[in-house]
């Protein structure tokens, strides 16, 4: 039996959390084989319904659930973990600035950071999921210097997955085999949802589809996909957003499929141009616990305009927030 | 490439079904390497929402999911359907009283039978869910006579996850030590949840707690634990459901743990003296697809008691419902 990983979630009593932890114990995030341990944060006037969320993850009998612990208290939440689901942030109320959405977000992040720093396995890996997610991790990253900075990423596998179904809705193909989709950039609708060097059953994705059809529809349709939902929905994507967290999680833990590679926002290294340090999403191959960024993919300009302009975006947020590190 | 399963579900868009058709979708409930096809089922005002979780689903570029069918109209959901969780059903409303409740839902659960034997497979395996979910499975038979009767089953399994978890609380004991948990007859506050054969590692349960909280506290705390939810939660249970639902049908269709055995609610045979015919809960062991019940199980005077007081009220139960069949 291998040690239970201990797994941190904040925003636990949440609608995403509701979708997500169970299939995190049932072994759909870290594999059948990987018992975990559940420490679940909450603010305080959320308690209650965390522990209702407690009750029913005990009443599941998950083979693999060693333990589940239920705080208020970041210091016990992220004790000794070794993967951070950062899920809840400051939702934007109504007259509020996006850049208090920033900052407010930001100090929140800036407090969580020193703490996971403080009390967490070192080589802990983060995934940020509240927006503004990349400069969340950004913010996350630089208050906590010890921990492993190539750790620190934030989720576009949502925006990946759902550019999947994109391309195999309009193909008619099979959502199976539509291999090397990317996201660069922000998880914002400044994204980059590039087609250019997806393939299906080893066939150009992009030759198959007009490119007016691929830049004026496919890019924003993926782009404002989370509103979409919310249109049909009355709420948030929930389910899907669990889903992307899994997969972003157990792609970077057990690998990439052969032949394929995933989009994650992680510590730009200056490939392609981008600022070093910037949570940007890349195309990446997973093996061996640990990410690549894939190199040498080529870009048309129209796509690396685009590019420079989600890298924009960031350095704005993060100079947005800069009394914050 | 297996040949896709068609998965029919009823309530679709309802709170257990959206903890349960992503678990599906990912392979959870019949294999990671089963294909499937989800026929989703919700009455007319409801199918907004419904497609709003279908957009979700696709949001998931799941790798199994073959097919999404959305729709009002049973003879389109139930169309060659290879499994049916029928997890939809009339809430008991303010001022309803129980025989009222009954035949409302038998009167339902007649109709989707006839439907189901016009259009599914022949050996369509059925689990359900909704409440009385014994009695709608027995009417539901009733009006199928063409189906294999012996795959028409209700669902017990969540109440016996949540009697492992009592177990292993109470003893300290890891939840996947657990072995030959039972539960008995009706799922309602009649079902009988039996520790006498549940092992832990090997060693008799029964020995490691009093019977006084075996009978007095054990008992009840299982068979009232959704009242329990509810009060915490401020609603039914639903993931914890949909958890007990794909653990159902997972063993059902792949097979029960060797040494251990599981509950369903299935028609009875005679065994153990309940009248043949109605949807008893039963220690059973699965293999090759199919389930036998246990047999040569010996029960104490005192829970043969109740396992008739169980037997009375499905019986009472039925034959509220002796015009629907």
């Amino acid at each position: 039996m291998k040690t239970p990983m201990r797994v941190a979630i904040t925003g636990a009593a949440g609608q995403i959390c509701y979708s997500l932890l169970f299939r995190i114990a049932s072994g759909d995030m870290l594999g059948k084989d990987q018992p975990v341990i559940l420490q679940l944060l909450e603010i305080t006037p959320a308690m209650k319904v965390l522990e209702a969320v407690a009750m029913e993850l005990n009443d599941c009998a998950f083979p693999l659930l060693k333990d589940i612990i239920t705080t208020d208290d970041p210091q016990v939440a992220f004790k000794d973990a070794n993967v951070a689901l950062m899920v809840g942030a400051k939702p934007r109320g109504p007259g509020m600035e996006r850049a208090d959405l920033l900052t407010d977000n930001g100090r929140i992040f800036s407090v969580l950071g020193k703490t996971i720093n403080d009390v967490a396995d070192k080589n802990i890996r983060i995934c940020v999921v509240g927006n503004p997610a990349n400069t969340n991790a950004y913010i996350l990253g630089k208050n906590a210097p010890d921990l492993n900075q190539r750790n620190i990423t934030a989720l576009t596998r949502l925006d990946h997955n759902r550019a999947i179904f994109q391309i195999a809705d309009k193909t008619g193909k099979d959502m199976a085999d539509v291999k090397k989709m990317t996201i660069w950039g922000n998880h914002s609708t400044t994204q980059v949802p590039d087609i250019a060097h997806a393939n299906i059953n080893g066939d150009s994705a992009a030759a198959m589809v007009d490119a007016e059809w691929a830049n004026n529809e496919f890019m924003p349709t993926v782009a404002k996909r989370g509103a979409a939902v919310i249109a049909a929905r009355g709420s948030s994507s929930a389910a899907s957003a669990a889903n992307g967290i899994i997969d972003h999680v157990h792609d970077w833990v057990l690998g990439t499929n052969e032949g394929d590679w995933v989009s994650m926002a992680v510590p730009s290294d200056g490939s392609y141009g981008i600022e070093e340090g910037l949570i940007y999403s890349f195309p990446v191959v997973c093996k061996d616990g640990d990410y690549e960024i894939v190199q040498g993919v080529e870009c048309s300009d129209f796509i690396k305009g685009k590019m420079k302009e989600s890298e924009a975006e960031l350095q704005d947020e993060r100079n947005t927030c800069s009394d914050l590190f």
